[in-house]
């Protein structure tokens, strides 16, 4: 029997995905499960995107160019743009997803061998598609103790070798909530333009800040231009996850030709995808404020909740919409699965992604969990009271093997 | 500044893109551009895809699972079993798209310097996707004389080495429309046996042959289930090109598991793909024989004209929508750019795609073109009188250099 690639076989698994098969169970056996696990909002689509696809009547759904349909690249420059970020269409490439984005800049700059220095936890996918580029991700440790802030750019700099091609950041960050701030994103600039390294972004998340200050995007960044390159995707901006509309920008003229023959390979990004995003991007309107309104509520909801259970230990998060906890168990993905097989509470349990599958370090994480506040009020509210009742019971369970935790 | 990798650097130009820039440029100037050089059939997509769109009523486009919505899956495996290949739905992943599922496949099966064999011409962008996956496609070269079928298996088998991990197939063959017979399949299933390897069949045009037999699956071959993988799409059969709709078909759950691990990365393939093709493969029906019956007019149409063109030789194909065609000028890439900028005929010019790019082989088919006969006969009528034309007055400014081809 042929055998598949070393690649394909410590291809890591989705720490948010590999629970789904317990949850599946769960509710064959009539459990509801309160979905914390994963970043689906239930937040309605842009009415926008909906109508343009109710109406859209051409009666052949062709390909479109590779690179983008021209007025989809147009209508993201003008967001961008409305977000005093001066890029052009020609800066902007379409893609299938924010992953597609990640995927192909990743294979754009790195061959096998090849490192990216980025601060963990991180999102989970960001090793997956290192991996797929056949490079190695060199993780800095950030610390629930300071809310996961930028750990100082000298932990960077000391990972920097001769295989570094690039520092990987996600801002709001996915899975800590984080917000970088100017000052320590211009930390990272230099470091980035000392080294001749480029700056990959994850700001998906940009619209979901909960402070004054909007969040600064590193193609903002002076003197930067052939270094920075964003990964942007219109999933949780407009509520279109299963559409799979994403987009690369970056200034650098050789990387854009370089993602466009990757681009060319699959011949096009989804068609539906991108009449929904130009009419989204196009009205966008208000939606953001009424979507970071309701989110900042179910964070403020969220957090006060976990800050209660005894034991718990949860930065307020300052964007996107995600929490990390550090729970008072000793390992936390045997909880998370616990809660789907043999808990629950009033025929609902919960379920949350394990933090260990966003982080690199062996062993580190072991005790946190991330939870995503993307449903209402009413549905968080049960899933805490579920965690409250589920780590009582779990606690007398677990062997025990060190309590200095719970202290 | 920082550089892009040498994957990147190296990963080729799509043939059939290239030349979009000289395209845009005729146009430009008022030209009408004929195109024969892409695979976007002008059919209408199947009628039930497009209702199912414009009435989906979720007010949220979620994200899917990661191997794609259980009633997709489903439908796919009866479609299959409606062709009589016995396949489950938990042997189907939804793919964006046969681009994916052929990139997800390589992934998988393909480490840093293995290789594939292949007969070339080949699919383009075979040669992407075993790029991204650091592998080497290894040519055995068919030829135009013998209607481009199968080399005997002895030229695979010389080519089999110790990284030898797969054998690949296009049947029907873009871009030569060879269909390959039971015999050569078997022949080939062997050589797979014997050497312990993977067969990797892309089936995207099975729906598309113009004889008496139906094409026959890699996934009816005995004895293969540990060994076949089929890529598939939805694109030409539905003529759903945009939607971006593929999927994977194997027996193999170690290469399931592990093309799994792949889509989770990307978290969804395309929600409104899996709506539109939820809705074409139930109702289907007589789809099929009436796109059959159309192309094999327009088949029979283009081949008859380039059959009267002095020095043009172009075998019959038997499946797929594509002809090679060998014509009298020494550069085929410089003639077919030469279309778009020097060229019109009432208005008119003719693009194709030069078959340089579909070889492997440095200087194989320099003289060859590949057509698409995807529009309408009255459009292969104009654009057949401007390659008449064309190469008449080409012949003229070529620079003579060895006119032993034109006898």
């Amino acid at each position: 029997m042929p055998k598949v690639s070393r690649k394909g076989s410590s291809m890591p698994d989705s720490p948010i995905r590999k629970l789904d098969q317990y949850a599946s169970e769960a509710k064959a056996k009539g459990v509801k499960v309160i979905h914390l696990n994963i970043g689906q909002p239930d937040i309605e689509s842009h009415p926008a995107a909906l109508k343009a696809i109710a109406n859209y009547s051409s009666p052949i759904l062709a390909y479109t160019a590779s690179p983008g349909i021209m007025d989809m690249r147009v209508q993201m420059a003008n967001y961008y743009r409305r977000m005093n970020i001066k890029v052009d269409p020609q800066h902007i490439l379409v893609m299938a997803g924010g992953s597609e984005a990640l995927c192909f800049t990743m294979m754009s700059i790195l061959d096998e061998g090849d490192e990216l220095i980025a601060p963990e936890p991180l999102y989970a996918n960001f090793l997956a598609f290192a991996h797929m580029a056949g490079a190695t991700l060199i993780p800095v440790n950030s610390e629930i103790e300071s809310g996961f802030a930028l750990p100082h750019v000298s932990h960077f700099e000391e990972k920097i070798g001769a295989r570094t091609k690039a520092i990987l950041l996600c801002n709001p960050s996915n899975p800590t909530g984080y917000v970088y701030s100017k000052s320590e994103l211009q930390d990272i600039a230099q470091l980035v333009s000392k080294h001749d390294l480029f700056l990959i972004v994850d700001e998906v998340y940009r619209e979901f800040f909960y402070g004054e200050e909007n969040v600064v995007s590193a193609l903002n960044l002076d003197g930067l231009d052939q270094h920075v390159i964003v990964c942007d995707s219109a999933s949780k901006r407009f509520s279109l996850c299963g559409v799979r509309l994403g987009n690369v920008v970056s200034r650098n003229k050789s990387v854009l030709a370089t993602i466009t023959k990757f681009s060319q390979a699959r011949l096009s990004a989804p068609l539906m995808a991108q009449v929904a995003g130009i009419a989204a991007y196009e009205a966008e309107g208000s939606y953001f404020e009424a979507i970071r309104d309701t989110y900042q509520k179910r964070r403020d909801y969220l957090h006060a909740r976990l800050s209660k259970i005894p034991g718990v230990v949860a930065p307020l998060p300052k964007g996107a919409f995600y929490i990390i906890a550090r729970l008072p168990v000793q390992d936390a993905d045997d909880f998370c699965k616990w809660l789907l097989t043999d808990f629950s509470l009033d025929g609902y349990t919960l379920m949350m992604a394990p933090a260990s599958g966003f982080y690199i370090t062996p062993g580190k994480g072991k005790q946190e969990v991330r939870l995503a506040y993307v449903l209402e009020e009413s549905s968080i509210d049960i899933g805490m009271n579920c965690l409250e009742k589920a780590l009582e019971t779990y606690k007398l369970l677990e062997p025990v093997k060190d309590t200095a935790y719970l202290t």
